[in-house]
Protein backbone atom coordinates (compact mmCIF):
# COMPACT_ATOMS: atom_id res chain seq x y z
CA UNK A 1 0.00 0.00 0.00
CA UNK A 2 1.25 3.36 -0.96
CA UNK A 3 -0.36 6.66 1.29
CA UNK A 4 0.14 9.72 -0.45
CA UNK A 5 -0.28 13.14 1.58
CA UNK A 6 -0.96 15.74 -0.39
CA UNK A 7 -0.12 18.84 1.73
CA UNK A 8 -1.07 22.54 0.39
CA UNK A 9 0.90 25.18 1.35
CA UNK A 10 0.34 27.33 4.52
CA UNK A 11 -1.09 31.22 3.87
CA UNK A 12 1.33 33.15 2.14
CA UNK A 13 2.88 36.16 3.68
CA UNK A 14 1.90 38.78 1.09
CA UNK A 15 -1.15 41.02 0.61
CA UNK A 16 -3.97 39.55 -1.15
CA UNK A 17 -3.67 38.49 -4.66
CA UNK A 18 -3.85 35.33 -7.32
CA UNK A 19 -0.91 33.63 -6.76
CA UNK A 20 0.30 31.28 -8.90
CA UNK A 21 3.95 31.16 -10.36
CA UNK A 22 5.16 34.40 -8.54
CA UNK A 23 7.37 33.50 -5.89
CA UNK A 24 5.97 34.42 -2.19
CA UNK A 25 6.76 33.12 1.12
CA UNK A 26 4.83 31.48 4.02
CA UNK A 27 6.15 32.75 7.61
CA UNK A 28 8.61 29.82 9.29
CA UNK A 29 5.84 30.02 12.31
CA UNK A 30 3.14 29.14 10.22
CA UNK A 31 5.33 26.17 8.15
CA UNK A 32 6.24 25.05 11.83
CA UNK A 33 2.73 24.89 13.14
CA UNK A 34 1.79 22.77 9.89
CA UNK A 35 4.40 20.33 10.13
CA UNK A 36 4.46 20.21 13.74
CA UNK A 37 0.12 19.44 13.07
CA UNK A 38 1.24 16.31 10.49
CA UNK A 39 3.70 15.10 13.31
CA UNK A 40 0.71 14.58 16.06
CA UNK A 41 -1.53 13.43 13.16
CA UNK A 42 0.82 10.89 12.26
CA UNK A 43 1.60 10.41 16.12
CA UNK A 44 -2.07 9.74 16.63
CA UNK A 45 -2.81 7.41 13.70
CA UNK A 46 0.23 5.07 14.51
CA UNK A 47 0.03 5.04 18.31
CA UNK A 48 4.31 4.72 18.62
CA UNK A 49 6.25 7.18 17.71
CA UNK A 50 6.21 11.33 17.17
CA UNK A 51 8.08 10.72 13.75
CA UNK A 52 6.31 11.98 10.40
CA UNK A 53 7.04 8.39 9.13
CA UNK A 54 7.57 9.60 5.50
CA UNK A 55 9.57 7.62 3.06
CA UNK A 56 10.00 9.99 0.68
CA UNK A 57 9.35 13.96 0.00
CA UNK A 58 8.45 15.82 -3.07
CA UNK A 59 7.67 19.61 -3.59
CA UNK A 60 6.91 22.26 -6.06
CA UNK A 61 9.93 24.32 -6.08
CA UNK A 62 7.73 27.53 -5.38
CA UNK A 63 9.37 29.19 -1.89
CA UNK A 64 5.76 28.75 0.02
CA UNK A 65 5.89 25.20 -0.69
CA UNK A 66 9.61 24.16 -0.60
CA UNK A 67 10.42 25.38 2.82
CA UNK A 68 7.48 23.55 4.61
CA UNK A 69 8.94 20.62 2.55
CA UNK A 70 12.44 20.74 3.43
CA UNK A 71 10.77 21.02 7.35
CA UNK A 72 9.07 17.95 6.93
CA UNK A 73 12.76 16.55 5.16
CA UNK A 74 13.93 17.48 8.29
CA UNK A 75 11.89 15.72 10.68
CA UNK A 76 12.18 12.88 8.74
CA UNK A 77 16.17 12.64 7.41
CA UNK A 78 15.19 12.85 4.06
CA UNK A 79 16.28 15.08 1.18
CA UNK A 80 13.21 17.02 -1.05
CA UNK A 81 12.96 15.94 -4.31
CA UNK A 82 11.77 18.78 -6.31
CA UNK A 83 9.00 18.31 -9.23
CA UNK A 84 8.78 21.73 -11.57
CA UNK A 85 5.38 20.02 -13.01
CA UNK A 86 3.66 20.63 -9.26
CA UNK A 87 4.21 24.71 -9.39
CA UNK A 88 0.72 26.25 -9.65
CA UNK A 89 -1.12 27.31 -12.73
CA UNK A 90 0.55 31.16 -14.28
CA UNK A 91 -2.17 33.50 -13.95
CA UNK A 92 -0.45 36.06 -17.05
CA UNK A 93 -0.62 39.44 -16.36
CA UNK A 94 -2.35 38.91 -12.98
CA UNK A 95 -0.10 36.76 -11.43
CA UNK A 96 0.85 38.00 -7.88
CA UNK A 97 -0.38 41.53 -8.11
CA UNK A 98 -2.32 42.88 -5.02
CA UNK A 99 -5.84 42.87 -5.53
CA UNK A 100 -5.69 46.40 -4.54
CA UNK A 101 -3.60 46.92 -7.42
CA UNK A 102 -5.60 45.32 -10.25
CA UNK A 103 -7.24 48.40 -11.48
CA UNK A 104 -3.49 49.55 -12.88
CA UNK A 105 -2.54 46.69 -14.70
CA UNK A 106 -2.18 47.92 -18.31
CA UNK A 107 -4.53 46.07 -20.70
CA UNK A 108 -4.25 47.81 -23.99
CA UNK A 109 -1.52 45.67 -25.50
CA UNK A 110 -3.82 42.76 -25.14
CA UNK A 111 -6.80 43.43 -27.88
CA UNK A 112 -9.47 40.26 -26.78
CA UNK A 113 -9.87 42.16 -23.41
CA UNK A 114 -8.84 46.01 -23.45
CA UNK A 115 -12.61 46.85 -23.31
CA UNK A 116 -12.90 44.75 -19.99
CA UNK A 117 -11.68 45.67 -16.30
CA UNK A 118 -9.48 43.41 -14.64
CA UNK A 119 -11.98 42.32 -12.31
CA UNK A 120 -14.22 41.48 -15.26
CA UNK A 121 -11.97 39.60 -16.73
CA UNK A 122 -11.49 37.34 -13.70
CA UNK A 123 -14.87 37.01 -13.23
CA UNK A 124 -15.25 35.64 -16.65
CA UNK A 125 -12.27 33.25 -15.58
CA UNK A 126 -13.55 31.78 -12.94
CA UNK A 127 -16.85 31.03 -14.29
CA UNK A 128 -15.18 29.25 -17.11
CA UNK A 129 -11.55 28.35 -16.76
CA UNK A 130 -11.33 26.10 -19.50
CA UNK A 131 -12.49 28.25 -21.82
CA UNK A 132 -11.16 31.69 -21.24
CA UNK A 133 -7.17 32.56 -21.37
CA UNK A 134 -6.13 35.35 -19.07
CA UNK A 135 -3.21 37.24 -20.80
CA UNK A 136 -0.03 35.46 -20.87
CA UNK A 137 -1.45 32.90 -18.81
CA UNK A 138 -1.16 29.29 -18.67
CA UNK A 139 -4.34 27.34 -20.35
CA UNK A 140 -5.85 25.36 -18.38
CA UNK A 141 -5.71 22.47 -21.01
CA UNK A 142 -1.60 22.85 -20.31
CA UNK A 143 -1.85 23.19 -16.41
CA UNK A 144 -4.06 19.41 -16.67
CA UNK A 145 -1.47 17.85 -18.98
CA UNK A 146 1.32 19.28 -17.07
CA UNK A 147 0.04 18.20 -13.41
CA UNK A 148 -0.95 14.28 -14.59
CA UNK A 149 2.41 13.85 -16.20
CA UNK A 150 4.02 14.97 -12.64
CA UNK A 151 1.46 13.14 -10.79
CA UNK A 152 1.92 10.07 -13.10
CA UNK A 153 6.14 10.56 -12.55
CA UNK A 154 5.30 10.63 -8.84
CA UNK A 155 3.52 7.29 -8.87
CA UNK A 156 6.27 5.74 -10.48
CA UNK A 157 8.62 6.36 -8.82
CA UNK A 158 6.42 5.18 -5.59
CA UNK A 159 6.28 2.38 -6.86
CA UNK A 160 9.57 1.51 -7.49
CA UNK A 161 10.53 2.32 -3.84
CA UNK A 162 7.46 0.17 -2.82
CA UNK A 163 9.14 -2.51 -4.89
CA UNK A 164 12.63 -1.78 -3.49
CA UNK A 165 11.34 -1.95 0.13
CA UNK A 166 10.74 -4.67 2.40
CA UNK A 167 7.86 -2.87 4.26
CA UNK A 168 4.17 -3.21 3.24
CA UNK A 169 3.66 0.55 3.37
CA UNK A 170 5.29 3.67 1.90
CA UNK A 171 4.32 6.50 2.78
CA UNK A 172 4.68 9.86 0.72
CA UNK A 173 4.76 13.90 1.30
CA UNK A 174 3.65 16.15 -1.89
CA UNK A 175 3.60 19.63 -0.96
CA UNK A 176 1.85 21.89 -3.61
CA UNK A 177 -0.87 23.98 -4.34
CA UNK A 178 -4.39 24.09 -4.76
CA UNK A 179 -4.83 24.37 -8.15
CA UNK A 180 -2.52 21.70 -8.48
CA UNK A 181 -4.74 19.28 -5.69
CA UNK A 182 -7.50 19.92 -7.38
CA UNK A 183 -5.72 18.70 -10.83
CA UNK A 184 -4.78 15.53 -9.01
CA UNK A 185 -8.18 14.71 -7.71
CA UNK A 186 -9.71 15.08 -10.93
CA UNK A 187 -7.17 12.93 -12.58
CA UNK A 188 -7.94 10.28 -10.19
CA UNK A 189 -11.54 10.80 -9.38
CA UNK A 190 -12.23 10.63 -13.35
CA UNK A 191 -13.59 13.99 -12.77
CA UNK A 192 -14.55 16.61 -15.78
CA UNK A 193 -11.45 19.16 -15.07
CA UNK A 194 -13.10 22.25 -16.54
CA UNK A 195 -16.11 22.02 -14.53
CA UNK A 196 -15.74 25.50 -12.69
CA UNK A 197 -17.22 24.64 -9.79
CA UNK A 198 -13.85 22.41 -9.09
CA UNK A 199 -12.43 25.74 -8.18
CA UNK A 200 -15.30 27.92 -7.52
CA UNK A 201 -17.01 25.61 -4.63
CA UNK A 202 -14.46 22.52 -3.86
CA UNK A 203 -11.90 24.95 -1.03
CA UNK A 204 -8.91 23.60 -0.55
CA UNK A 205 -7.46 25.77 2.74
CA UNK A 206 -4.12 26.12 3.10
CA UNK A 207 -2.38 24.06 5.48
CA UNK A 208 -5.05 21.31 4.64
CA UNK A 209 -4.17 17.53 3.96
CA UNK A 210 -5.99 15.36 1.10
CA UNK A 211 -5.31 11.85 1.32
CA UNK A 212 -4.87 9.47 -1.68
CA UNK A 213 -4.03 5.47 -0.77
CA UNK A 214 -2.99 3.27 -3.72
CA UNK A 215 -3.21 -0.47 -3.81
CA UNK A 216 -1.64 -2.53 -6.52
CA UNK A 217 -3.94 -5.29 -7.57
CA UNK A 218 -1.28 -7.85 -8.82
CA UNK A 219 1.10 -9.32 -6.49
CA UNK A 220 4.67 -7.71 -6.07
CA UNK A 221 6.33 -10.54 -8.69
CA UNK A 222 4.42 -8.94 -11.94
CA UNK A 223 4.84 -5.59 -10.54
CA UNK A 224 8.56 -5.88 -10.49
CA UNK A 225 8.54 -6.78 -14.35
CA UNK A 226 8.23 -3.61 -15.99
CA UNK A 227 6.56 -5.03 -19.02
CA UNK A 228 3.82 -5.92 -17.38
CA UNK A 229 0.97 -3.39 -17.02
CA UNK A 230 0.10 -2.68 -13.36
CA UNK A 231 -2.93 -2.15 -12.20
CA UNK A 232 -2.89 -0.12 -9.85
CA UNK A 233 -6.30 0.99 -7.37
CA UNK A 234 -6.02 4.94 -6.14
CA UNK A 235 -8.76 5.40 -2.93
CA UNK A 236 -9.41 9.60 -1.70
CA UNK A 237 -9.69 8.86 1.52
CA UNK A 238 -9.86 12.66 2.34
CA UNK A 239 -10.09 15.83 1.01
CA UNK A 240 -8.44 19.36 2.61
CA UNK A 241 -8.65 18.31 6.25
CA UNK A 242 -7.17 21.19 8.06
CA UNK A 243 -4.11 20.65 9.71
CA UNK A 244 -3.98 23.66 12.19
CA UNK A 245 -6.91 25.73 13.39
CA UNK B 1 -22.94 32.24 6.59
CA UNK B 2 -24.87 28.32 7.18
CA UNK B 3 -22.52 25.48 8.02
CA UNK B 4 -23.38 21.85 7.22
CA UNK B 5 -21.17 19.08 8.79
CA UNK B 6 -22.30 15.69 7.11
CA UNK B 7 -21.70 13.26 9.03
CA UNK B 8 -21.27 9.73 8.37
CA UNK B 9 -22.80 7.01 10.95
CA UNK B 10 -20.02 4.96 12.67
CA UNK B 11 -18.81 1.28 11.63
CA UNK B 12 -22.51 -1.00 12.19
CA UNK B 13 -22.00 -3.49 14.74
CA UNK B 14 -23.02 -6.66 12.04
CA UNK B 15 -21.54 -9.06 9.35
CA UNK B 16 -19.43 -7.36 6.04
CA UNK B 17 -22.02 -6.38 3.77
CA UNK B 18 -24.23 -4.12 1.45
CA UNK B 19 -26.22 -2.30 4.00
CA UNK B 20 -28.21 0.03 2.48
CA UNK B 21 -32.16 -0.02 3.84
CA UNK B 22 -31.62 -2.74 6.25
CA UNK B 23 -31.48 -1.53 10.08
CA UNK B 24 -28.56 -1.76 11.35
CA UNK B 25 -26.99 -0.50 14.53
CA UNK B 26 -23.57 0.55 15.51
CA UNK B 27 -22.76 0.28 18.74
CA UNK B 28 -23.18 2.65 21.64
CA UNK B 29 -19.80 3.50 22.50
CA UNK B 30 -18.81 3.92 19.00
CA UNK B 31 -21.79 6.33 18.66
CA UNK B 32 -20.13 8.19 21.76
CA UNK B 33 -16.78 8.17 20.45
CA UNK B 34 -17.73 10.19 17.19
CA UNK B 35 -20.35 12.76 19.41
CA UNK B 36 -17.61 13.28 21.58
CA UNK B 37 -14.60 14.01 18.62
CA UNK B 38 -17.63 15.91 17.17
CA UNK B 39 -17.61 18.16 20.75
CA UNK B 40 -13.50 17.94 20.80
CA UNK B 41 -13.64 19.97 17.22
CA UNK B 42 -16.31 22.51 17.87
CA UNK B 43 -14.07 23.07 21.22
CA UNK B 44 -10.78 23.39 19.74
CA UNK B 45 -12.20 25.28 16.45
CA UNK B 46 -13.87 27.93 18.97
CA UNK B 47 -11.90 27.60 21.88
CA UNK B 48 -14.69 28.91 24.00
CA UNK B 49 -17.09 25.96 24.86
CA UNK B 50 -17.24 22.76 24.86
CA UNK B 51 -20.85 22.24 23.55
CA UNK B 52 -21.10 21.57 20.10
CA UNK B 53 -23.10 24.71 19.45
CA UNK B 54 -25.39 22.73 16.40
CA UNK B 55 -28.41 24.92 15.90
CA UNK B 56 -30.62 21.89 14.42
CA UNK B 57 -29.71 18.14 13.76
CA UNK B 58 -30.87 16.22 10.64
CA UNK B 59 -30.65 12.29 10.71
CA UNK B 60 -31.53 9.66 8.27
CA UNK B 61 -34.59 7.44 9.79
CA UNK B 62 -31.99 4.42 10.27
CA UNK B 63 -30.89 3.44 13.17
CA UNK B 64 -27.25 3.29 12.53
CA UNK B 65 -27.43 7.23 11.51
CA UNK B 66 -30.77 7.94 14.19
CA UNK B 67 -29.05 6.99 17.42
CA UNK B 68 -25.86 9.19 16.87
CA UNK B 69 -27.98 11.93 15.71
CA UNK B 70 -30.06 11.92 19.05
CA UNK B 71 -26.56 11.72 21.09
CA UNK B 72 -25.49 15.05 19.08
CA UNK B 73 -29.56 16.51 19.58
CA UNK B 74 -28.60 15.66 23.40
CA UNK B 75 -25.40 17.47 23.84
CA UNK B 76 -27.21 20.29 22.19
CA UNK B 77 -30.74 20.70 23.94
CA UNK B 78 -31.86 19.57 20.10
CA UNK B 79 -34.48 17.42 19.10
CA UNK B 80 -33.86 15.51 15.44
CA UNK B 81 -35.39 16.28 12.70
CA UNK B 82 -35.86 12.78 10.73
CA UNK B 83 -35.79 13.07 7.08
CA UNK B 84 -36.90 9.93 5.11
CA UNK B 85 -35.26 10.93 2.04
CA UNK B 86 -31.84 10.89 3.55
CA UNK B 87 -32.33 7.25 3.85
CA UNK B 88 -29.26 4.87 2.16
CA UNK B 89 -30.17 3.69 -1.56
CA UNK B 90 -31.37 0.22 -1.44
CA UNK B 91 -29.53 -2.46 -2.77
CA UNK B 92 -32.42 -5.18 -3.56
CA UNK B 93 -32.00 -8.27 -2.92
CA UNK B 94 -28.37 -8.66 -1.75
CA UNK B 95 -29.46 -5.66 0.50
CA UNK B 96 -27.91 -6.39 4.48
CA UNK B 97 -26.72 -10.62 2.77
CA UNK B 98 -23.78 -10.87 4.64
CA UNK B 99 -21.07 -11.14 2.03
CA UNK B 100 -20.18 -15.04 2.81
CA UNK B 101 -23.43 -15.80 2.35
CA UNK B 102 -24.33 -13.92 -1.03
CA UNK B 103 -23.71 -17.62 -2.84
CA UNK B 104 -26.98 -18.58 -1.03
CA UNK B 105 -29.31 -15.65 -3.39
CA UNK B 106 -31.57 -17.04 -5.14
CA UNK B 107 -31.88 -15.68 -8.49
CA UNK B 108 -33.66 -17.92 -10.04
CA UNK B 109 -36.92 -15.31 -10.21
CA UNK B 110 -34.83 -12.56 -11.96
CA UNK B 111 -34.50 -13.30 -15.83
CA UNK B 112 -31.99 -10.71 -16.57
CA UNK B 113 -29.17 -12.36 -14.07
CA UNK B 114 -30.16 -15.71 -13.46
CA UNK B 115 -26.83 -16.90 -15.72
CA UNK B 116 -24.75 -14.66 -13.62
CA UNK B 117 -23.36 -14.80 -9.96
CA UNK B 118 -23.86 -12.82 -7.45
CA UNK B 119 -20.23 -11.38 -7.05
CA UNK B 120 -19.92 -10.78 -10.57
CA UNK B 121 -23.60 -8.74 -10.60
CA UNK B 122 -22.27 -6.97 -7.96
CA UNK B 123 -18.50 -6.54 -9.90
CA UNK B 124 -21.17 -5.03 -13.20
CA UNK B 125 -22.96 -2.95 -10.84
CA UNK B 126 -20.17 -1.73 -9.37
CA UNK B 127 -18.34 -0.56 -12.53
CA UNK B 128 -21.37 1.18 -14.19
CA UNK B 129 -24.06 1.72 -11.27
CA UNK B 130 -26.29 4.28 -12.74
CA UNK B 131 -26.33 1.51 -15.88
CA UNK B 132 -26.87 -1.68 -14.00
CA UNK B 133 -30.34 -2.07 -11.70
CA UNK B 134 -29.57 -4.72 -8.98
CA UNK B 135 -32.99 -7.11 -8.73
CA UNK B 136 -35.53 -5.05 -6.41
CA UNK B 137 -32.84 -2.62 -5.94
CA UNK B 138 -33.97 1.48 -6.07
CA UNK B 139 -32.40 2.45 -9.59
CA UNK B 140 -29.30 5.22 -9.53
CA UNK B 141 -31.57 8.21 -10.64
CA UNK B 142 -34.33 7.13 -8.33
CA UNK B 143 -31.72 7.69 -5.70
CA UNK B 144 -30.05 10.66 -6.65
CA UNK B 145 -33.54 12.56 -7.25
CA UNK B 146 -34.66 11.09 -3.68
CA UNK B 147 -31.58 12.95 -2.14
CA UNK B 148 -31.48 15.78 -4.04
CA UNK B 149 -34.96 16.41 -3.09
CA UNK B 150 -34.20 15.60 0.92
CA UNK B 151 -30.93 17.94 1.04
CA UNK B 152 -32.96 20.87 -1.34
CA UNK B 153 -35.59 20.75 1.77
CA UNK B 154 -32.77 20.99 4.42
CA UNK B 155 -30.91 24.19 2.81
CA UNK B 156 -34.41 25.40 2.31
CA UNK B 157 -35.30 25.07 6.02
CA UNK B 158 -31.67 26.51 7.29
CA UNK B 159 -31.86 29.40 5.10
CA UNK B 160 -35.11 29.88 6.48
CA UNK B 161 -33.70 29.69 10.47
CA UNK B 162 -31.00 31.53 9.53
CA UNK B 163 -33.16 34.48 8.69
CA UNK B 164 -35.41 34.06 11.73
CA UNK B 165 -32.36 34.24 14.12
CA UNK B 166 -30.11 36.97 15.15
CA UNK B 167 -26.98 35.20 14.78
CA UNK B 168 -24.08 35.47 11.57
CA UNK B 169 -23.79 32.00 11.77
CA UNK B 170 -26.30 28.53 11.96
CA UNK B 171 -24.40 25.45 12.18
CA UNK B 172 -26.14 22.39 10.88
CA UNK B 173 -25.63 18.33 11.77
CA UNK B 174 -27.01 16.01 9.15
CA UNK B 175 -25.82 12.15 10.13
CA UNK B 176 -26.56 9.95 7.14
CA UNK B 177 -24.77 7.70 4.99
CA UNK B 178 -21.57 7.38 2.73
CA UNK B 179 -24.18 7.46 -0.87
CA UNK B 180 -26.15 10.05 0.28
CA UNK B 181 -23.04 12.12 0.98
CA UNK B 182 -21.32 11.26 -2.54
CA UNK B 183 -24.90 12.20 -4.11
CA UNK B 184 -24.77 15.32 -2.03
CA UNK B 185 -21.13 16.40 -2.94
CA UNK B 186 -21.94 15.42 -6.94
CA UNK B 187 -25.23 17.92 -6.93
CA UNK B 188 -22.82 20.88 -4.58
CA UNK B 189 -19.99 20.44 -7.26
CA UNK B 190 -21.89 19.65 -10.25
CA UNK B 191 -20.27 16.07 -10.52
CA UNK B 192 -21.96 13.53 -12.79
CA UNK B 193 -23.33 11.22 -10.42
CA UNK B 194 -23.19 8.85 -13.11
CA UNK B 195 -19.30 8.70 -12.34
CA UNK B 196 -18.89 4.98 -10.92
CA UNK B 197 -15.04 6.48 -9.22
CA UNK B 198 -17.59 8.59 -6.97
CA UNK B 199 -18.71 5.40 -5.70
CA UNK B 200 -15.43 2.96 -6.37
CA UNK B 201 -12.41 5.56 -5.69
CA UNK B 202 -13.94 8.82 -3.31
CA UNK B 203 -14.01 6.76 0.07
CA UNK B 204 -16.31 8.45 2.63
CA UNK B 205 -15.11 6.51 6.22
CA UNK B 206 -17.72 5.68 8.34
CA UNK B 207 -18.01 8.27 11.60
CA UNK B 208 -15.86 10.84 9.01
CA UNK B 209 -16.99 14.85 8.42
CA UNK B 210 -17.57 16.54 5.20
CA UNK B 211 -17.95 20.22 5.69
CA UNK B 212 -20.41 22.75 3.47
CA UNK B 213 -20.85 25.94 3.80
CA UNK B 214 -23.15 28.35 2.74
CA UNK B 215 -23.03 32.13 1.88
CA UNK B 216 -25.58 34.38 0.95
CA UNK B 217 -25.26 36.65 -1.92
CA UNK B 218 -28.00 38.56 -1.13
CA UNK B 219 -28.83 40.75 1.85
CA UNK B 220 -31.06 39.46 4.45
CA UNK B 221 -34.22 41.62 3.16
CA UNK B 222 -34.22 40.11 -0.02
CA UNK B 223 -33.73 36.34 1.42
CA UNK B 224 -36.95 37.19 3.80
CA UNK B 225 -38.95 37.43 0.69
CA UNK B 226 -39.92 34.36 -0.31
CA UNK B 227 -40.60 35.43 -3.87
CA UNK B 228 -37.19 36.54 -4.62
CA UNK B 229 -34.66 33.62 -5.64
CA UNK B 230 -32.17 33.64 -3.77
CA UNK B 231 -28.44 32.99 -5.12
CA UNK B 232 -26.33 31.31 -2.70
CA UNK B 233 -22.84 30.09 -2.93
CA UNK B 234 -21.97 26.99 -1.69
CA UNK B 235 -18.40 26.29 -0.44
CA UNK B 236 -17.50 22.73 0.18
CA UNK B 237 -14.86 23.08 2.96
CA UNK B 238 -13.55 19.39 3.61
CA UNK B 239 -14.55 16.25 2.50
CA UNK B 240 -14.34 12.75 4.73
CA UNK B 241 -12.13 14.19 7.68
CA UNK B 242 -11.96 11.30 10.30
CA UNK B 243 -13.44 11.99 13.17
CA UNK B 244 -11.73 8.86 15.46
CA UNK B 245 -8.45 6.95 15.15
Amino acid sequence: MIEIDLIRHGRVDAPAALYGVTDVKVSADENQNIATSLSLLAYRSCNSSAALGYDAVYSSPLIRCLELAQLIGLQNQLSVQQVSGLKEINFGIFDGVPFDKLADVDLSPFQQVKQQTPWSILETFWQAPAKVNLPLAEPLIDFNIRVSQAWHQIVQQAMQDFLACTTDKQKIAVVCHGGVIRMILAHILQLDWRNSALYSTLNIANGSLTKIVIQTINSANNLSDSSVATPIHYQVKQIATPLTL
